[in-house]
């Protein structure tokens, strides 16, 4: 065993996960600790270096055959200069955390957003491996979004490329204002939030749904409702689903990926999400454009993290 | 003199124009003569290769040093295998050009669409000089779109990227039908087609404006008229301008690129447009999306496409 093996840091607010990747994005290994995040950034930095010590010391690896390590996180980054400006979960501000690490473990680190590290992670070993050129939606909380061009991550000018929650897909008469401070958003309607937001709107206003006797709705709540036949939570689903497929239509024209790759937890919707939108993706799309293109969902789950961070030195 | 040089072929319905560029992408010498499209494609292509070794022969430069030619036209292509699929103003359907142009020039060949190789010229060597990241628009009869990425132009899964005409932009209840056959089509509003079609149907339904006495409007008389304070005309202008700059918030948050170019004939308007443009994308783009991004023009006005067209061999 002479390959070089890439350590892969998904850093959150709870827990630290780590894993092992050989260069064909195979994950070999994983282990999960946790962050710390109360006790502050040295402890944080300390617990990502133990982490990531002791896994390779566990692993039938050697650490001389580690060749780089990556670290994937929420929060603004600057890439470059390997800096977290901000990842509020951790409590990070302006954080060296590639200097930092590299001297503790005398290695290359690479970082990237959490977003650009998921699409990474499918586009590499997930549903997206063998394609060029991919797109990857997270619908979480918020929206995020990843760009794959020749099988790398696509940054942007400002590095800020990728932001799909942030197309603006609702028209004006129903739009409502984002957190970024624009309206009609496609996060408005198609993350988690949204979707608790238009059930709780529904219950509000008196409609006749099920979802009136849930006593804290969640997304699964809305979608385990449209399942079962109620017609407000289908409503519901079906408006997610058709801006999430308006957005692919723009993406689609400027950008014509071969795969749009949907993870995150509204993802797990399955098909009663999926069919709509490719369905309203068919419809609103220049055939041309929609030719041979897929819309799969991911499929590294919580893995997708660690493998697109230990990507990131071959993939970035 | 001993460096290489790039013969780059507009290939045009009337006429095709051919220019020498160097490795910097400087248009050195330019030549144009007839297409004589009506005596068939053999003939075309005949005139194709008189143009090349005639522009070569009457330069500074010997036939040895041009390492590549590449041309660029208005239709479909497969640029991996280098045919020209349907060029309706050249007649051409079919046509593996590029087997047919290395044959009789014995001389490496590419080709691309018109649009791309316009956006590559201004890349190269126009507006976005020292960009990594553009994003062009063609604003003629159409509406077409380059990406360049990393200095290259990016193709996209299907060849199809860049078709920023057809990212639907305009709402439901003002939407018509543009030629691909979906609803709302940025084509259908900010292409000098969808001017003039907005003119027209203002003088029909006998709005008060100067274009009534115009005998056969064309985009620059909407423009002319909206320069001299005509209402119904520079709202036609800023219509056409508000959905330019809502299409370039959607591209925004996808690609985060450097600097927008925007070329054809609509954008010879000038500050009436582009003070409009630029309004509509900082109202409508999330902040972090439009720090340091410029709006700026095309420069190199008709070289574009011979510019471009040279610059295949280096920058794609």
């Amino acid at each position: 065993m002479s390959e070089n093996i890439y350590v892969g840091v998904d850093l959150g607010g709870t827990a630290i996960k780590v894993g092992i990747c050989n260069e064909e994005g195979h994950l070999l290994q994983k282990y999960e600790g946790p962050t710390e995040t109360a006790k502050g950034v040295d402890t944080v930095i300390d617990n990502i270096e133990k982490y990531v010590r002791h896994i390779v010391e566990e692993s039938p690896y050697s650490w001389d055959q580690l060749a780089g390590v990556g670290a994937g996180f929420a929060g603004f980054t600057n890439i470059r200069e390997g800096i977290i400006i901000l990842a509020p979960n951790v409590g990070f501000k302006d954080v060296p955390i590639r200097a930092l690490l590299e001297e503790r473990l005398g290695k290359p680190v690479k970082i990237d957003n959490d977003a650009n590290v998921a699409a990474l992670g499918e586009a590499w070993s997930g549903a997206g491996r063998g394609v060029e050129n991919c797109v990857c939606y997270t619908l979480g909380t918020g929206v995020g979004g990843g760009i794959i061009v020749n099988g790398k991550i696509y940054q942007g000018f400002g590095g800020m490329a990728g932001e799909l929650g942030h197309i603006s897909v609702v028209p004006d008469l129903e739009a409502i204002q984002c957190g970024c401070g624009e309206m009609g958003c496609l996060e408005t309607v198609s993350s988690a939030t949204g979707i608790i937001r238009m059930a709780k709107d529904a219950v509000e206003r008196g409609d006749r749904t099920s979802l009136a006797h849930v006593e804290s709705i969640a997304a699964k709540e809305v979608f385990d409702a449209a399942k079962a036949g109620d017609e407000v939570a289908i409503r519901i689903v079906n408006r997610a689903a058709y801006y999430l497929g308006k957005s692919m239509a723009a993406v689609a024209a400027v950008l014509n990926p071969e795969a749009f790759i949907i993870g995150g937890g509204v993802s797990k919707a399955g098909d009663i999400l999926f069919n709509e939108v490719r369905a309203v993706f068919a419809k609103l799309t220049p055939e041309p454009l929609q030719r041979g293109v897929r819309i799969v969902p991911a499929e590294l789950g919580n893995d997708a993290g660690v493998v697109g961070a230990a990507g990131l030195h071959l993939r970035s």
